[in-house]
């Protein structure tokens, strides 16, 4: 820039604003400044894959075509079949060697219509709405709804201590995530029982029906709705997720008049039979160890409310870039990469087990079973169900992941879909973990849309994931010490 | 949870489900689980910092009021002012010591109406308009408005090549973002030339008009303003930003239609004369060495077509809540801790320049000057302009953030605001860095509004920066090795 051009309250302001980016930038920030080193070939290699994520929109455009071509597709309904299709043509497209279907039974639940539910205080009827949805598995009300007094219970200790109070009432369970937990999905994991299991815990004492606070920690009123299961030894009873503003209204109306305040609620789900769906899978052939696999994948089934870009759209469009991203760099992996669609997993979690067995059956040995299910946020780090001996042999691979957001490794298990690997054929299942603190917000909600995924968080996760599996590729878990 | 209540593929679902996350837990992840060894004080008094900011709402409620209630404040506007009596009443109200205005002339820039522009292909009059934003400390083109032929200029070599051909035409700027740089504010720094001096650049060589590609790489068409600044050698013609899509259908226009395509521009911009602001300051008083200063700030100051949520409300409010946290728990510094809220960072960086004189002149001792000013979203690092000896001393403190989302020092300044700390004072300064994926996605635009700032990405941010500042506080740059 010529300086004769510049007034000098221009230079000096350009040159305060852009200085402190620009002097930490490290190495692998830039474009084409690879790591220097023993890991120089990695860092490179990986350098091109990132390349080839950043610029090629591929992985946004398939996701838009998923959530706005197709939208939601809870298994068993049109919009999963379509999703089916759209998947075998998108890893096609992809240039995988090989794709085919393999055939797994799925829950299919139907909402059957629009829920609703109101409340008032008896005596005083001016009824409130409340924005809820019904629970993923649960049996409807029927249209004509039911209408009983709600009792605010805070957990199942209280409800074990009010079971009498309970014949003929609603219950309301009102259990907040606990904001002290930074990492988002154990509040989730604290909180979700109440979703699970409240229905037919509180039925075993008489309640006609439940209502759960959403499993969230959103600014905003939408519902979240999520699987629940029944106890067949007790009445199937309606059960729905509500609003975390409608719900802090709603318990403190029950606070200030408890046992005066009547609800109703009208939910009209159905659990038909099982039927058939598939997981997709493609493949690129590995040139050493082609009876070798490391698998990819991420869920194809959402919630019917919305378009699950989220959860788990992000993580099917991140594991078919990696296979794109490989093949278009021109690597020819060691080892069988295959991406994995998988048919359920939302209400039932039949994907993965389906997966699992095939894999068992078929002897198949596995190195690594890698999953996307948390969200196309910036990456942070992977779980990988590692002995510490292990891991301490990997982790200087971190210096290459660090550079496009992932910068741990910790000891866990991969999420729902790749778990069942671990015991059917021993092989290291592992998750990535983008930054948890917006998943909750969107989560099974009518919020879980395209626009609230940012192209290049989502690109940076399926960097990183295209990363790890070359690495475990060329070198495996010794980590090329 | 009795197990007779549970089905068995309840039970299955939900371990399988929750498994990986609630494995996962490191020390610290869990509330009232500090790290052990020998930080284990710290680390108790930086969960009691966590857990006031995590469950106190005060630093989104701040956020809140200011952007929806206040919202737009341009250094000079009325919203400014409205902001300063705001910025005052939050930091009594976080129980600071003292709080003082401290004056400060800034530049008084106004958009004076709505700014339009228009193309079409010369002879086939269909127009079709362009998002756009005048830049800001732009000369305006008068209500009549402006119309010539445009000219598609890639950067500032071929600016030079082609300067023969620009008399009496409007400059077209299409300079994107690099995606290959990973962090954000690199592909900003590498762009942002063409808005700061594109128009003098173009105006010496007899360009009526200059189009700046907007400085941002998001999905969407909103343009995104910022300062620019005339050589006061050449005209001042009018400047404006133009949303990305639009962007790309002008450029794609004048790539086919070279020559033919004219467009029309109005903007009403002035620059009015400097007027009167403050710096808005809070203190708690060190208990050890009052006279001996720790400041953390963001600017108060916004652009004018949206709520500056990120740029740079979350830093103002972060700020604040530092203090009120460190006053909530009971600690009493050691040093005193300054809370500043910047007059001017947008167009003229006058509240840090001011700051630091005032500093000089009363030849205060600053330990650190920190801001945050990358905007609110879930915070990975800090930049430190420490030598490399102290930043090995100090690296042991990131096992105490590390659970808190920081988990790098990176060599670096400040920000605008703080940086001239370094030279009048000799302070250390230093920024939040956040995650930068989304920021541009927002900045200077008008979608920089609350509901794109996660609430607990916020209040993160305000926990790593009241730790760093606890830590500084105690230790100073030795470490407390």
């Amino acid at each position: 820039m010529d300086p004769k051009l510049l007034t000098g309250s221009l230079l000096i302001f350009l040159l305060v604003t852009v200085k402190s980016w620009g002097q930490s930038d490290s190495s692998g920030m830039s474009p084409g400044q690879p790591a220097p080193g023993r890991w120089t070939d990695d860092s490179v290699m990986i350098r091109r894959l990132a390349d080839t994520i950043l610029t090629d929109a591929r992985t946004y455009d398939n996701l838009k075509m998923l959530t706005k071509k197709i939208g939601a597709r809870l298994s068993g309904s049109a919009g999963f079949y379509k999703a089916e299709k759209w998947g075998w043509a998108a890893l096609e497209e992809a240039q995988a060697d090989k794709v085919w279907m393999q055939e797994c039974m799925v829950p299919h639940w139907v909402r059957g219509g629009r829920d609703s539910a109101a409340w008032w205080r008896a005596g005083d009827k001016r009824p409130a709405g409340l924005d809820i949805l019904a629970l993923g598995n649960s049996q409807g009300s029927g249209p004509a709804g039911i209408e009983a007094r709600a009792v605010l219970i805070h957990n199942f200790d209280e409800l074990e201590r009010r079971k009498d109070e309970l014949k003929g009432k609603i219950v309301f369970y009102n259990y907040p995530f606990n904001p002290l937990f930074v990492e988002t999905f154990q509040a989730y994991g604290d909180a979700v029982r109440y979703r699970g299991a409240g229905a037919s815990r509180a039925a075993r004492y008489g309640a006609v029906g439940v209502l759960v606070r959403s499993m969230s920690e959103s600014v905003d009123n939408v519902p979240h709705t999520g699987a629940m299961f029944y106890n067949d030894s007790f009445p199937k009873i309606p059960a729905a997720a509500v609003g975390l503003r409608d719900a802090d209204r709603l318990a403190a109306a029950l606070e200030a008049y408890p046992g005066d305040i009547v609800v109703t609620l009208t939910t009209r789900g159905q659990m038909l039979p099982d039927t058939l769906a598939h997981n997709v899978i493609g493949e690129l052939k590995g040139s050493v160890f082609p009876d070798q696999y490391i698998t990819v994948g991420g869920h194809l089934d959402s919630w019917d409310p919305a378009e699950g870009a989220m959860d788990d759209g992000a993580g099917c469009v991140q594991s078919i870039e990696v296979l794109r991203a490989l093949k278009a760099i021109g690597y020819h992996p060691r080892h069988t990469i295959r991406v994995v669609l998988f048919a359920n997993e939302e209400n039932g979690g039949r994907g993965g087990r389906k997966y699992a067995e095939a894999a068992k059956a078929n002897n198949e040995q596995h190195l690594l079973a890698l999953e996307s299910d948390a969200g196309g946020f910036t990456p942070r780090s992977f779980t990988l169900s590692l002995t510490e001996d292990k891991m301490a042999a990997i982790r200087p691979w971190l210096d290459l992941l660090r550079p496009y957001g992932v910068y741990a490794f910790e000891k866990g298990g991969g999420g729902s879909d790749t778990n069942p690997m671990e015991a059917a054929v021993g092989a290291v299942v592992g998750e990535l973990r983008p930054d948890s603190q917006r998943y909750f917000d969107y989560h099974h909600a009518r919020t879980d849309v395209l626009e609230n995924v940012n192209k290049r968080e989502l690109e940076l996760g399926a960097v990183n994931m295209a990363a790890l599996i070359y690495l475990v590729d060329k070198y495996g878990w010794s980590g090329g010490q």
